[in-house]
Formats: structure tokens, C-alpha cells, sequence
């Protein structure tokens, strides 16, 4: 993430990986400030066995386009809501990359950062059994919640 | 794809593919005119060995969000641009997915389209040296004809 | 609906329908969660004696659409104002549908909801003159407070 | 509508109403311009027989809401295409109905107008089982119309 | 105004013009449920003796331009900031009046209902000395506090 | 207007005034470029017996707010469509006034300038019976052309 | 600043040049309540030794581009966030300026306030070596902060 | 500039520059691209003599903001037209930077491109008499022209 203040929303994509026991190295990079760090991490990260990033910024969020400008290892973004304009600056930014250097993005804030989570296990599972079997059982378990969930409106 | 009015967009998508010799099925399947189908479609794709899917949408854009529910392969969704709202409207349609089913959401139009052929790519590298070699190499190329573009300013 | 937490604004289309005497049955359906339930119902809608449906959902609001794909019963949308953009996604995710396809799209939040049984009352009421009738004193009723209104000004 | 520069989207909303075989009225009925009328035509709209109203407006499009505001027939509102916004002032105007007076909107443009028609058959066919078996009809056309665009792509 | 709950805005208006020693009749007219109600305040206005009319109304904001619709006394339109989309709604309802019924929009909100009676005073103004004399002294008089407020920056 | 670039649309406003037998001064008073000659104008006007100012602008339009600033006689702001953001940016720039100085902000491009017409022609007819009557038989003229247009449906 | 309710927003690029040793004069000039005054500052600044120039404004914020418009000293313009649009009216306010004059415009709100003055040392160092290493040291220390940050994660 | 499509935008900056005899080198460095390159280029900015740098870019753009992360050097920020969005994004993802490392962003597009090059004059001419005189004499001229051109409205 690109500021210890993202971490409220980011937080929630390193307990998602938690659970679904995929290890996880948090940083804080920022791109306008940490540039030249931010270039060697992501130069460096496909040799050190970094599979995803997932990268959650705000504003002129140029922290995951630039972590995907210089490593080949798929990158995620996740729009974090501003103050100013709620999200939509940072989705903007983070989204629309030009041709040639993709972002997988995800939605503004919360559920962003939860749902990058989940698409990085998506990826793993590609190839990996164990994190596709624990993928499926998380999808269950999320529609048997929504499906009780009815009740609650009785009461 | 949802329309075949979307074709021109997503055959660059194809083509980009092609390029990286990674096999692709493509399909019409529309959201709205043919749920069934959607439905089938994306309940048996990790059965019949697709890793990744691609799907461009425009408008109330519902189609990569309908796949990602019935399925845990990671999809890919590209916003076509509209004739009333430039694809805003699928774009915000595409990308704010509730908590829980992600889809990986590239730039609106062309950039996208390509962009989502190369997130492919990355996310196949992960575990597939040739892929990642070739990514590696398209990637090398581009950086190399950026370089050489400086020089058609003087003419 | 598609979550619980769309009860607060949904509750008060389900009170308006209660006042109309019209039976109402309350579902919630997500549409991303539990796509498969999401098909049955709206395919089973016209057999089982469903004359219309109201749905709401934000941010990628796909229930709206998505019940009308297998339905040809009327489906009203209403957009579930969201923490980060207001609803203006969930407004063009619900209303930008395809030709085709339509839903009958509300204003976003509380006002939608009362409106989307308003709405269901007058497709009823074309067939069911006691429905009419109640409808039009619900209206006459309306138009007397909003005239006596004014006398609060003074107040 | 509200002008004859809206017939080339509206007349679609009238096609597809004949292809019904559903009897239509098609008025000119400009809100700010010829107020008056627009007030005895939705005043009087149900006791002469008409069961829906719909209405296409752009800009400060207050048709649909002001019909909607003396009538209880319902009323289907078309986003007209703007040439400064592109329909998007023409949408909210529309939509953006306070609670007690209904307006269900279509998408913006022509898509808006051909499921204006669809949606007005809808609420007919509720109860007259000849509009829902030529609705069905059509969807099932519609859908293996999809289906067979599939074909398009290898060409 | 549309309803009561316009009027912590608009009595900044109200309060304004009783400043100038200009009468003022205020009234709640509902474009959306007293349609009959503003088409008679506004077909009689001219020949009451009214000058102008300042309408305040929010979301689909229809209440200005049908009283403009219904008589050629200039209509000042204000438009209220609302819950889900900040009033943006409301200014383009208002706003984007078609060729030949002109509202003369304010700003979103309190700035806009003051200078709604401000704008109201100017048109006085072209005619009435004693309006156009207090108007200017009420801007010498703002301008005097604006300048003495750089002196409050060093407290 | 700001620019001779404005005068396409900002001529409908003077034709339309000319119509009315409105004697009308025709100026390009560029706010960024020429602001001296602007304040003097402003500053001038109420002496000059200028009754009524129409302004157009485009993008961070000045022009109408800056001419209010100085003067108190009515200001009407027309926004000048953009081609890169289509006017909105001008809409804003003129209608967001603070409070304290209001200027009468009409629809973007062509309808606004022929509304700037009609509004002061509007304000003008307060006190005017001459312009009044013009300003009510050009009404009735519109509401008539308007009523004759449905015939042109059918041909 | 065009008002002492911007002070809480432009009091940080204040302070921040002070901790520069960059000597400061603040003020507070309307740009719609004291144009004279505006003018006059404007086109004495060269002449006074004002090196460069920062103005915060909101909603229809002319202040930045009317300063501009008379002096060729360099404007940096602060869109203050407003209560009804969070900004982006005084944002396209700011930087829509046409060709020929332009206002350095900078994100809104606090960090637009604070990198205003990290703007004004930039151009200052182009010549001043002082305020050159003065710059590159804050830049320094910041990078260090954003760096020691990620220590914080893992309390 | 981030790449050759940009150059007819940023070419208008170079002619500007020009104009003035001040000296201008032109790159081609892609952010996403090139992100190396760009580094070095900014990281060496000083040292090499540049006294201001003028980055063009479009859509997720960026290149601005990327520079101004690795140099004390003033950077001024043009945001490119777009096909999809009409360069809203690239005017977000320009001037939306956080507290701590500033962009001075010009208008989206051609008049963007040319004030970029008059900012780029002003900071220069804050201590260089000369380029301060063409300056000023660049601005009469403009307002000259400006004056000149009501002449034409009669022709």
C-alpha cells in the first residue's frame, strides 16, 4: 500500500489471504515518495518468488500502474476512497492503463480490497488444487450465508 | 463477448493471445439474452479446463460479474465504450462488484481489450515458464520501440 | 433485495404495498452469491403467480437485469444509494440495460422504493379497479397534505 | 414526446408496439411548451382507455415526471440523447422522481425507447395472456438470435 | 418551494428580500403532487401583480421550469442539495431548460437561495431606484466586510 | 462573449433579442486577456444604461461572474460548449457562484443562448408592457408551432 | 484566499513555507465581492517583489484566473473543497483556463494547500540554491518517513 | 511526453517555448513503459540544467506525477484528451497528488499544452528580466488581438 492510512481497507485482503493460508508480505511503498524503492521491489519480485501484488492507493494512485510497469508478476489495485472525491479519482487512475501494462482493478475501498483477496487466490488456483478446493469451499460457505440470511428479515 | 457488436473491441484481446500461442474458445454469450446459457457456461468452465476468462461488456455490463458468480476462474472483464455515456456506465457496472466475487477490471475500450490478453498472460506465468518468457519478451519489445519512437519527433 | 443491508430502504416499498392490501412476498436473492437461486425464481416468477417484481441492489447491480433475463414479468430496479459513490453506479449498472431486456428503473434509495410499489400498483391498477381506486386516493391523499403543508411555513 | 426531433428514437417504442399488434396514440406534447395539453392529456388518459403512457424527453426533461403527475396510469420514461451531456441531464431528470410519483426509466437513447415498448408489454401482459405469449414469443426469438451470432465470428 | 423540507434553504431567500423591502408571498406547490394547483399560481401570477418567481426544488426538479412553462414573469430556479447525488441532479433538472422557456439557475444550495432574492432585487432594479439603490449598497456593504475580514487571519 | 469562437452560438441570443426590437451592444471582452476593459465595462454599465447583460464563456468560464461582480445590473450567463469536457466545466464555472453575486445561468450552448434572450426579454417586461406583449404572442407563437408538429408525424 | 472559511485549508501551505524560510504576505481578496481590489494586487505584484503567487477558491473559484489574468507573475491555484460538489466545480473552475493565460492548479483541498507551497519553493529553487537544498532535504526526510512507516504495520 | 500520439497536443508547448528562445530538449518516456528511463531522467534533471519540466499524458497518466516523484525540478502536468472519457482521467490521475510532491496542472488539451509552456515563461521570468519582458509582451499582444477581434463580428 502506498500509505500506513490505506491500511484500515487493506487490512482486510491480508486477512482474506490469511485464511485461506496463502503467505503474505505487506509493504509500505509509496510511488511519489518511495520511487526508487518501489522499482526495485517490483524488478526484483518475480526472482523472489512473489506469485501476485496487490497494490491499494488513493488519488493519483499511481502505485499499482507503476509496480506493473516493472515486473511481469500480475498486479491488482484497489481504489481506496478519498475524502475529496470518494474513489473515483483513484479508480480512474488505477484503471485506465494504457495498452500495454495491465491493472486487474478492483472496486472502491472495502469490498475492493476484500475482493483482491479472492482474485489472487483465483489466480493461484489456476494450477494450484489446495487453494481452488479452499476457494470453492469459501464460495459455498458465502452463498449458504446469503441463503439464510432471508430469515433474518422475520425477525 | 455479449454481442457480436463488441467483436472489434475484443479480437485484439484474441489476437494478442494468439500471439502468446496461449489456446482460446471464444464465444457470444449475452447476459441478458441468454442466461441459461451464461449460467452452463461458466458452471462447467474449470471442469473443461479454462483458466482464465475474458468477457467485454458495455452498458449495464453484467456479463463478466454473472461469470465470476458461477465460477472460481479468475475473470477478466473489459468495459466496451458506449454511444450514450463513453462506458462509464460499463465500467462502474464491471468493476464495483460486491465482496465476494471479484472480477478483474481493465480500461475501457481497445486498451482494455489488450490489456486483458496480457493480464491472461500474467496470471497462466505465474506457474508457466514459457508464458512468463514470452511475457517477458513482449514487454522487452515494447519498452524497446517506446525508446525508438523519440526518434519519429524530428521527422 | 440481494443483501440484508438493503432492508432499510426495501422495507418501506414492502409497507407501501401492505397499505395497497397488495400481497407482497420478500426474498433476499444476491445476485452474485447465489446466482442459481437468482434464475430459478425469476423462471418460476409467471408459473408460480408473480405479476411483478422489485428488486434492489447496489454498486454492479446485476439483480434488477438479471431477473428480467429469465422473466417476462415486469422487474422494477431500485438503486441502493452506496458508501462510495452515492448509487450513481448502482443507478447505470440497473438502468443502461441492453435492448431487449428492460427494467422499470426508480429513483436511487428511499425515495426509489416507495416509488417502485407506487409503480407496482399502477400496473396492477391498469386491470384491478380496486387497486385503481386505491391508488388514486392515495394520491388525492397525497396532494391534500402536500396543500396543507404550506400552513407550516407560518409556524 | 416532447418534440418531433425525438421521433427517430421514439418511433423504434412504436415499432416494436405494432409488431404487438398493441393499438397505439403517438402525440407530440411539449412539457414546457404546451403545458396545458399535457395536463388534460394525463388528466383524462385512464378514463379514455389508455393503459400506459410512455413519454421521451432529453435535457430538463420534465414529460414523463409532469404525465406521471396527473395521472395514475403508468408512465415509462425515455432518456433522450443530448447533444452537451449526452443524455445524462436527460436520465437524472427522469429518474430522479420524488417519493409519491413514479417514472419507470428506461436506459438513455434507443435501446431506452425499443424497451420502453418491451416493458409496456410487460405490464399488459400481466393480465392479458395474448401480449405474454407474443412477449415470450419474442424473448425466445431474441435469444436464439443471440445464440446463433455465435456463427458470425469464424466468418 | 416543492415542500416544507425545502425551506431551511429557501427562508434564506425569504429573509433576504424582506432586507430590500420587497414583499414576498411564499407558498409550497408540489410540481409532482399539486400539478393542477402550479399551473393555476402560474397562468394567474402576471395578472396578480407577482414580478418574479423564485423556485427552489430538488432531485428531478421539475417546479421551476413548469412554472416557467405557465408564464412569461421571469423564474429564478434553486437547486437544492439532496441526499444521494448532492444536488447535482437538481441543477441539471433545472438547468437545462430547451430552447424557448428560459429558468435562471443559481447555485446548488444556500449560496443559491441567497442569490435568488439578489438576482430577484437586480430585475427590480432595472426599473426601481429605491431596489436598485439598496442593492447597491447592500454590495458596498459586503464588500467593506469582506475586506475587513483579512484583518480576523491574524487573530 | 469571451471569444469571437462564441459568436455562433451567442448570435441566436442577439437574433432573438433583435426579434423582441431589443436594442442590443454586441462585445468580446475576453475575462483572462482583456480584464481591465472588463471591469470598466461592468463598472460603466448600470450609467451607460446598459438594462441587462447576457455573457457567454467556456471552460473556467469568468466572464458572466466577473461582470456581476462589478455591477449590479442582472448578469445571464450562457456556458459555452467544450469539446473536451462539453460544457459542463463552463456550466459550473458560472452557475457555482458564491454568495453575493448571482449570475442567471441558462441550459449550455444554442438553447441557452435563446433562452438569455427570452429571460431578458423577461426581465425586461416586468415593467415594460410593450415587451411583455411581444414576449406572450412569441409564446403563443411556440406553443402553436408546437401543437402543429404532431401532424408531422404522420407524413 | 477569497475568504477566511478557505483559512483552514490554505493555513498549511502557509506553514509549510514558513518552515522554508519563504517569506509570505496572505490575504484575503474576493474575487466576485472586492474585483477592484483583486485587479489592483494583480497588477502591482511584479512590481511589489512578488515572487510567486498561491490562490485557494471554491464553486465558481475565479480568484486564481483572475489574478492571472493580470500579472505574469506565477498563479498556483487551491481548489477548495465545497459542501455540495466536494470540490470538482472549483477544480474545473481553476484548471479549465483557456489558452494564453494559466493557473498552476493542484489537488483539492489540504494536500492541493500544502504542495501549493512545495510548488512555490520548486519554482523558487530553479534559481535559489538556498531554497533548493531546503526542498531536497523536506523531500528527503519524506521519503525516510514514508519508509519508517511500514514499522507501524506490524503494532 | 508519454508517447508520439501525444505530440500533436505537446507540440503546441514546444512552439510556445520557441517563441520565447527559451531552449527546449523533447523526450518520448513512457511511464509504463520506459519506467527506468524515466527515473534516470528525472533523477539527473538538475544536475543536466533543466529548469522546469513539461510532461503531457493521458488516461491513467502517469508520467507527470512519476517525474515529479524523483526530481525537485517544478513539473507541469498536461492532461491528453481521451478517446473513452475525454481526459476527465487523465486530469485526475494528473492533479490529484498527495501531500508532499506537486503537479502544476494546465487545462486538458491544446490550451492545456500552451499554458503549460507560459507557466513554464513565468517560472523562468521570476528571475530572468529577459524572458520576463517577452513574457509581458507576449500578454499585450494577446490582449491586443483580443480587443482587435470584436471588429470581426461585424463583418
Amino acid at each position: 500500500m502506498g500509505s500506513t492510512s490505506d491500511w484500515p481497507t487493506m487490512r482486510q485482503a491480508v486477512e482474506l489471504l490469511s485464511q485461506f493460508d496463502i503467505p503474505v508480505e505487506k509493504h509500505v511503498i509509496s510511488a511519489h515518495r518511495m520511487p526508487v524503492q518501489l522499482q526495485q521491489f517490483a524488478a526484483q519480485a518475480r526472482a523472489k518468488g512473489i506469485d501476485v501484488i496487490i497494490a491499494g492507493a488513493g488519488g493519483a494512485a499511481h502505485l499499482p500502474g507503476m509496480l506493473a510497469a516493472s515486473t511481469t508478476v500480475p498486479v491488482i489495485g484497489v481504489p481506496i476512497k478519498t475524502r475529496t472525491l470518494s474513489g473515483i479519482d483513484s479508480l480512474l487512475s488505477i484503471v485506465q492503463m494504457p495498452s500495454g501494462v495491465p491493472v486487474a482493478t478492483m472496486a472502491i475501498g472495502d469490498a475492493g480490497a476484500k475482493n483482491a483477496a479472492l482474485m489472487a487466490a483465483a489466480m493461484l488456483a489456476i494450477t494450484d488444487p489446495q487453494v481452488a478446493a479452499r476457494l470453492a469451499a469459501f464460495r459455498q460457505q458465502q452463498t449458504a450465508a446469503a441463503q439464510e440470511s432471508e430469515a433474518q428479515l422475520d425477525e
